[in-house]
């Protein structure tokens, strides 16, 4: 915490605050400037709420140092999270995607779309049976009766079911049923909601809120693990900005920035960070460059017939393009880690990488 | 629903788009143009999701035409709603204030604020007990012995208690307990909420969220009243926009903008709009002149001492500067009504209007 | 400048930096906390460009103390800036009404809004001739022609010319024939511009560009200001945010904020601060109650036949109804000042105004 | 352009505006709905100012159907431009590089770059000599002197030389000394430079405004090639967001959109779009991945000491380890174009995809 002090603050006005510093227990450090004063704090252990020093007299700015989160940090754990169901991952070395319908509308459509996911290495199927819609006249999921078409997936797929909870009672069924809980971007600060993840012994996926900055959703992942859930996701699906090309903007900046934050792995959503089907591939593409751990991507086997989101919905070849093309991207990129902080991973000891192998061949003369 | 086709889209494709478009039931109204043709649909109820047209062969855009709200709409219901709790009202010819602390911190505390918006003639008072934080570290609010002190400020003051529910189980304490539900900006669009809150008997105060446009308010507001609770209050509490010199953009132009579509009341909240207590004088009486139907206002007996939100709480005298301002404003537009639309007035010159009437009057005996 | 090192961060790492504070010329002060250390900078006379300690090894973080601007601030001048253009002023006890056509369109078009806004008592006269477009293929303003009109208008009506200058000549052409030179949001970082106008010796309205911080809005005014020309006016008009219901969003936060920093007078723009009729005399109204200085309006004798912007403009009896509600508010503030912070003034000595007189309430002595 | 009636609109008020539509020379289309009607517009060339039909009795609202762009769209010009200088080219199937400093600062400093760039294989340096800067007090560029050093860049290292142009003066110099116009995101409005640079023969690179909508930056490329120079480049750069994490928020969703509507080349800078080292590198490969047709990276040869944007400089390793990794993502891209868009596949199980194919061949064919 920083206190400064305006131009003309009299010495009794910068005593007032040292005062009151001291009183409640911190060491006040004086810095008497060219032009103005400021007040160092430290002593604290967490973030103090210092705007409280914004109204006394001779105060211009209060300027907050510490960061409030804690659990999220490379500080407190240096080593990248891994979350793991069996043999399904995300955080570790693979590209992982989760993939299926906005939500299940019927048997024939889980399980059509469910090959497709299937044949191209996908490990997680979503598929919502809660659907939060912005208008009480649409379509508003299966419900229930959802969940026998997604076990059943489950089972005769051998896929890991991700699904979105909209209240605490969903999170009940999903641990009975399903893999992975899904908080939606207009959750991320239900905080009831996150505090009950929390005390699940499932992986979280919490996706950022549409108006969320990246400390508020790292303070919401805190409140999972502030309750024991350790196994959290963060997912970037975009956020509300002046733009009108797109449903939202994907913030693709957002991933090396938690990189260097947090262990958490990171994904990103861009069916619904950009809400048009010709738009997916290259922010899939994009996000994968960007480094992202891994992909949430929406498919249909019949888009244009779709209840909710079609415009998204990628067709099943589409779907499987985009999983090469990122794929392609993901291994090229593997060598020097998917975070673009220069960290060499030695992956295959003694093997070069694509990318190492790329050069010695003749790259120069194409370059420009 | 409005689908233009691409200036190079052939017969054919415009035929595939009319016939699916006979094939659900609606009817097509081809429009050629110098450029390009574009197809009306007509037949509808209610809104299409029309986003399914959009990848079809040829179509260059689909454009939305009919809203997806109903029961908020001045169409449906001409007259305002004027929320009424026996003496108290909003939405009528008085300027309503909802004071209070952010939260409940103690008996004395909540007393000696009560006092002053008691005495200030506001009807409401507003309190949180439980408090949604974006830090899982910091203070969550009283919880249930915060309404043993809500419980004796309604009994002692006779003012209508405004507090936020945070889930389901709150509404039903408030429902014993209170008089008015607050849905607070994070649960805008919290729809189990929401729906909690429209199956209840007593209004409920619905914030804009952070970066809900408009429509998406006002869906929210209509996701209560399908359950049929009509009593809805709006508050508009600042949206996030880029600008950093204050916590929210209040953005006052959603006054305007409600009261020619909708029929519900509208308050503005300078406190949470601004963050800042030098901003929140201005801000309020920006809120009335801009035709609000009341205010929502911070006021704490110690600021600097509040537990939460320290830094927009006004003072005492500083919150009863502020409801003399504001009605003093609200009174000289009385005349010519609240909202710059409906007004008419005789230019004749020569005449007073009415306004200039009112600079004669005395206009104090309506304050409260 | 405070600069706060990682929590891991070396003392060797921490004495590299404070080194390179004191080889530059400055003084270090360490501020060891518990978890981490900052480090505060001071000796600077102006602010430092410490974006160059980022990368250093061991930092965090670095964060900015001292504000850049200089001669806009109150802290060198605490009187505020009145414009005076003989008895026309903006920035005094009177409210200032710049009113007046998008564009010049005719003789015809301009004498009738001109006699209406002679008759609203308005002093200042707004047309633009030369027309900053989005779009290369609609109207660009009458250019020169226009100025046969722009000076007829003047002497027929005594009204002070507010004109937008588009680029560096123009202002050559205002200084001859014009009274006020308007850099339009567009422009607000056209540097060279603003150079030029700080060398006019006429007064410069500097709008708000649509997503400028306070901070480099106010650098733009220092810009004015550092060539010499101290007759600068801010004018809010809007910011581009999601919101759809408005062309943009009219953030009259601004007002206090630059009340608290600035001695400048600031002005607001509803009409472009909107972008439709409906909502142009409720914001006017609520510019004038947060406090500013003024307002400018757009108004045209028939805004459906408006060349630009018609959707926006006032019809004469609008906008008369406009100035009489938004005086009827000024006065009724007057006594408080307008900025809300409660900074008296007694405009009419000896005469109690309509605040005044209600506060015969016991409620006075509180007052901060 | 469609008007949309409100619900309750009279026979003889949507009569009146089908004859003012009429009046004016174009056809109306009416369409009777089942709650309200609409009237479609045809007939007309261009885009219609239509929001003069909005304040009309009975009108809900206006809608535009028609672009107001021409010279811009795939719809005039079906194949991409390229621009070509000598072997330097920009929008072909290589990946363009523009590698410098932000600000000339010495000979030296540019020599010790211009070395790196050109071992990258990068063909266009880039270094501003005129420096828009948000403050006055701060470094503004070398001006005419830095010209020297750019012109002994040009001749010794065979670089094609960007420089920024912040005035129309500047485009006589850079048209004799230099090679590609640059226009910064401050001027992407400045209507008479924009003019100015179209009527040059030089590629003008035209960056997005900080706020600028997909349609608005497009339509300043309009106003360029409106007065026929067609060589116009875009560059994303970043948009203002709430967002705090960045400088600007890369909207990387732009280069699927534009490739949609338009045959201009379009690349990406994520040097100011990120505004910090550590970042540049991740989303640079995003930028490609993307679909971009080249790159624009600030390197300096010690960005501890640049005079300018010192946190955003990618040392000469890192510029060279970015350049290494985007390389490998365009190749990896080459094979189904980079527009994610138009790329056929043979899914044939079994059969090596030509992705797969790729790997082993001469990419080159295929390319669009």
């Amino acid at each position: 915490m920083l206190i400064v002090m305006k131009p003309g603050a009299t010495a009794s006005e910068i005593d007032a605050v040292i005062n009151i510093i001291e009183t409640v227990g911190f060491r006040a450090h004086s810095m008497p400037g060219a032009t103005r004063t400021a007040i160092g704090i430290t002593g604290n252990e967490g973030p103090i709420d210092g705007r409280r020093f914004e109204n006394l007299a001779g105060v211009a700015e209060v300027i907050r140092v510490t960061k409030p989160y804690k659990l999220i940090t490379l500080d407190l754990r240096p080593d990248r999270t891994i979350v793991r169901l069996d043999d399904a991952t995300i955080g570790d070395s693979k590209l992982s995607i989760i993939a299926g319908p906005c939500a299940i509308e019927s048997r024939d459509q889980a399980f059509a779309i469910a090959t497709i996911v299937q044949q191209s290495g996908a490990r997680f199927f979503r598929g919502c049976v809660w659907k939060p819609r912005t208008s009480p006249y649409t379509f508003q999921g299966m419900g229930d009766k959802g969940w026998e078409i997604l076990s059943a997936v489950r089972d005769e797929f051998d896929l890991k079911i991700v699904t979105e909870a909209v209240e605490e009672s969903h999170i009940d069924v999903i641990e009975n049923l399903g893999d992975v809980i899904q908080i939606g971007a207009r959750n991320m600060q239900n905080f009831p909601l996150l505090k009950r993840a929390g005390r699940s012994r499932l992986p979280v996926l919490l996706k950022r809120g549409m108006a969320a900055t990246l400390e508020e959703w790292l303070l919401a992942a805190e409140y999972i693990m502030a309750e024991g859930n350790y196994n959290v996701i963060l997912c970037e699906r975009g956020v509300r900005t002046f733009a009108q090309h797109t449903r939202n903007t994907l913030d693709l900046a957002s991933v090396p920035a938690i990189r260097r934050i947090s262990h958490l792995p990171v994904m990103v959503d861009p069916s619904h960070g950009t809400g048009t089907a010709y738009m997916v591939t290259p922010l899939a593409r994009a996000g994968v460059a960007a480094g992202a751990d891994g992909l949430m991507i929406e498919v249909h086997n019949r888009p244009e017939l779709a209840l909710s989101d079609s415009a998204q919905a990628l067709t099943p070849s589409q779907y499987l393009e985009l999983v090469d093309e990122v794929q392609a991207i993901h291994q090229v990129m593997a060598p020097t880690g998917n975070d673009g902080l220069n960290n060499r991973r030695n992956m295959t000891p003694g093997k070069p990488s694509l990318l190492e192998q790329s050069r010695h061949s003749n790259r120069r003369e194409s370059l420009s």
